[in-house]
C-alpha cells in the first residue's frame, strides 16, 4: 500500500467510483439468490447502476458479454442454476463471487470451488464462509485429496459464527492461491490481495439483522468494478464499495431507523442521496498493519 | 376518442375502476419474475385485488380459468416457466404481457413473440422494450423472414434508453398488427390501440429507481381489466391503471419520500389510501394529438 | 388446558419463548415460496432466529438435520421443489406446514396431503385453507376413496373467504386425525390439538393487506418450536408465536403505519424491539370455550 493512501485519498477514491457508477449506470448482471433479488436490485439502482437478474442458460452466453460486470451468488443454489452461474462467470466480464453459506453442504462447497476456479476478481463473504472456503480450497491445493468434511463444527447457515479477524490469515492464503481479492465482512471488513490488507470500518451492527445485506454489498462491488477501466487496483475498488455501503448503513441508522426494516429503507435512501462531502469525510478505510 | 372524454371524465372513470377493484377483489394470476413478486403482490393487495403467484404447469390449466385476469411477465424468463406462461395466456381470461428486456436475447425475443401471438389485451413496456418488440414483430409480419438481430445498439437490460415518445409510431403499428393495446411507459405514458393515443402524465421520475415498478404497474392493469364486464375500451382501462399507479407515486413523493426505498413504501401506502377526491382531481389523462 | 393458564401465564410463556429465540438464534430451514422469502427471512432475523432458505435436493438431506426446525410452505409449489419439501419434512427436525391456497389445484392438494402424512408438528393456514385440507384429508380417511373435487366454490387463491371460527370444528377433526396442532389464522387465531382450543386475539386487520404475513407467521412458529427441548406443549408454542407476531403488528400500527407498506416496516421493527413489559402485558391468549 503506497504511503500516499491517506484517509483523504480513500475518501476521494470512493467518491470518484460512486460518481462514475452514477454517471455511467453500468449494467450489472446478477445470478443471485431468490431472497436477495429485491434488495440487491434496489441497492444497485440506488447507487446508480442498472441491475439485470437473468439466470437462464439460454440467455447467459448471449447476454452476459454485453454487461459491464457480473455478480454470482450461491445463496439458493440449485443444480439448474449452477451451469448459468458458471457461464456468467466465464463470459469475460469482471465478476464477483458471494459464496453464501459455503459450508452448508458438499454440493455447495463443490460449486463454490468450481466457481473459484473461474477466477473471480473478488470473493466477498463473512468469516465463516471464507474460513470454510479457504479450508477446502487450500487443502485441495496442498494434497489433491478430496475431503468430504466441508462443514464447520460451529456452522450456522448464512450467518457467521466467527469475527472477520479470525479469517484474515486464511483470507490472505486464499487470495494468494486463487489470485482473487478476498473481502471478509464483519464489524471491520478486511480486504486483501494476499499481501496487503485494508480494513473498512464503516457500517452498523444492525445491518446483520437485514436479510441479504451481504448479497447487496457484493452486488455493489460488481458495480464499482464495472466502471474501472484498468482493474489494476481491485482491492481498493472492493474496499471503497464496502465502505460506501457501510456508510449508507450508518446514515440510515442516523436517519431514525428503529429496527432492521426501517434501517433497510433508510440505507437504500442514503445510498441514493450520498454526496461528496459525506463520502469524502466519512469513508473509513485504512491499511491494516 | 369521443369529445366528452374530458379530464373530469377520466378522473371519474379511474375512480370507478379502482372502486370496482376494491369492491370485487379480483383474483389476478401472475406468472411473473422473481424480482417483482413481492412488490407486485403488495401493489395488488394495496389496490384491493387478490394476487396469486402460481407457475407450475401442473396447476395453471386448472387454476387460471378460475381467475379474473392474468399477468405474464418475462423478467426472469426460463425454459421451465415459458410453457406455464403460455398456458396462463391461453386460459381464456383477459391478460396483460410485460415484455421485460425483450431485446436481451434471442430466446427472450422469441418467447415474447410467441406470447404476443396469444393475443394479450394489453402489452406494457418501456420504450426500448416496445421498440425491440415492434421491430421484430413487424419485420416478421412484413417478410416472414427470421432475423436474428434482436438487440438494440443501445441495449440496457430492463432500463430504457429511449423516451416513450420515441416508440409511439412503433407502438401504434404494433397495436394494429397484434390487436393489443400497447402501453409505453416513460415520463409520459402513451397508450394506444393503433389509431387513438392517450397520454398519461402521472408519476414521478424516481419511480424508475425502484426495481419492478413497471412490473407492478402491469399487474395493476390486469386488476383493472378484471373488473370490466365488457372489455370494449381496454385502452381507457389501461390508461386509468397507469394513472392511478403514477398518482400513488406522486402522493408517495409528497408524503416525505427521501429516496427510492421510502418512495416505494409511501407509494404502496398511497395506493391503499387513494380517495375519490384525490383520484378524480389529480388523474392526468388526455388525448394525444 | 390447566386452570393456571391465566393471561399472565401466557404472557410469561410468550416472553420466555421469544427470549429463548433471541438467546439461541435457532437455525430455521425454510423451503418456502418465492413471494415470501424476503419478508419471512427478515421476520426470522428480527425475532432473533437465523433463517436458511435452501431448496435443492442435493443439499436438503445433508443440511436439514443440522437445523433446529423446518418450515415448509407450498405457496409457489412446483414439481421440482416438492421432493425437497418432502425431504426437509422427513429430516427428523420439528417442522411446520403452511398449506397456502391448498384448494387451488388437485396437484397442490395432493402435495399438501402427502406432506401432512409426514407428521408436521403444526399446520398453520387461513380458514379456507384448513377447510379445504380437512375436507379432503378426512374424506380420504373415511372412505379411502379419491375425490377429485379439491376446490371450494368460494375459492379465492391465497386469501380466505371464511372466518377462522368457521373452520374450528374441521380444524379439531384434522388435528385428531393427523396428530398435528392446527392453527387457523383470522381476526381471532384458533389453535387446537384436537381436544383443547386456544384463541389468540392479537393482530390488526391490515396485516392481511401485506403479502406473505401468514408465511412469516408460520416461519415464526418454526423458530419458537426450535427452542423447546420437550415439544410437549406444541399448542402453547404455536399460540405464543402467533400472539407475538400479531402483537408486533399492533405495535406497528400504533407506530404510525399509514398503509400496508409502512405497517410491514413497523411490524418487523416492532418484532425486533419487543420487550418483556410489552409482551407480558399485551399477549392475548385464552382458552376457547
Amino acid at each position: 500500500m503506497d504511503e500516499e493512501r491517506t484517509a483523504a485519498w480513500w475518501g476521494r477514491r470512493a467518491w470518484e467510483l460512486l460518481s462514475a457508477v452514477r454517471a455511467r449506470a453500468p449494467l450489472v448482471h446478477c445470478v443471485t439468490n431468490l431472497v436477495s433479488m429485491d434488495v440487491a436490485a434496489n441497492a444497485l439502482l440506488a447507487a446508480g447502476a442498472s441491475p439485470a437478474m437473468v439466470h437462464s442458460l439460454r440467455e447467459v452466453p448471449e447476454f452476459t458479454p454485453r454487461c459491464d460486470a457480473v455478480c454470482v451468488n450461491v445463496g439458493t443454489l440449485s443444480e439448474g442454476w449452477l451451469p448459468s452461474m458458471r457461464a456468467a462467470a466465464s463470459a469475460g466480464r469482471p465478476w464477483v463471487l458471494d459464496p453464501v453459506a459455503a459450508g452448508a453442504s458438499e454440493f455447495r462447497m463443490e460449486a463454490c470451488l468450481s466457481l473459484l476456479a473461474l477466477r473471480p476478481a473478488v470473493v466477498r463473504g463473512n468469516a465463516s464462509e471464507i474460513l470454510a472456503l479457504a479450508s477446502r480450497s487450500l487443502a485441495a491445493a496442498a494434497s489433491s485429496s478430496s475431503s468430504s468434511s466441508s462443514s464447520s463444527s460451529t456452522f450456522k447457515g448464512a450467518d457467521s459464527t466467527h469475527d472477520s479477524g479470525d479469517a484474515l490469515q486464511d483470507a490472505k492464503a486464499l487470495a494468494r492461491s486463487t489470485g482473487a481479492v478476498i473481502a471478509v465482512s464483519g464489524a471491520v471488513d478486511y480486504v486483501t490481495d494476499g499481501e496487503r490488507v485494508v480494513g473498512v470500518s464503516n457500517g452498523v451492527a444492525m445491518m446483520q439483522k437485514i436479510t441479504a445485506t451481504g448479497c447487496a454489498a457484493t452486488a455493489l462491488i460488481a458495480a464499482f468494478l464495472a466502471v474501472v477501466e484498468e482493474p489494476s487496483d481491485v482491492m481498493a475498488v472492493a474496499a471503497c464499495a464496502l465502505a460506501v455501503f457501510g456508510l449508507a448503513g450508518e446514515i440510515g441508522m442516523e436517519s431514525g431507523a428503529k429496527g432492521p426494516a426501517s434501517l433497510r429503507m433508510h440505507l437504500i435512501d442514503a445510498l441514493y442521496c450520498l454526496d461528496e462531502q459525506t463520502v469524502t469525510s466519512r469513508v473509513k478505510i485504512s491499511l491494516h498493519s
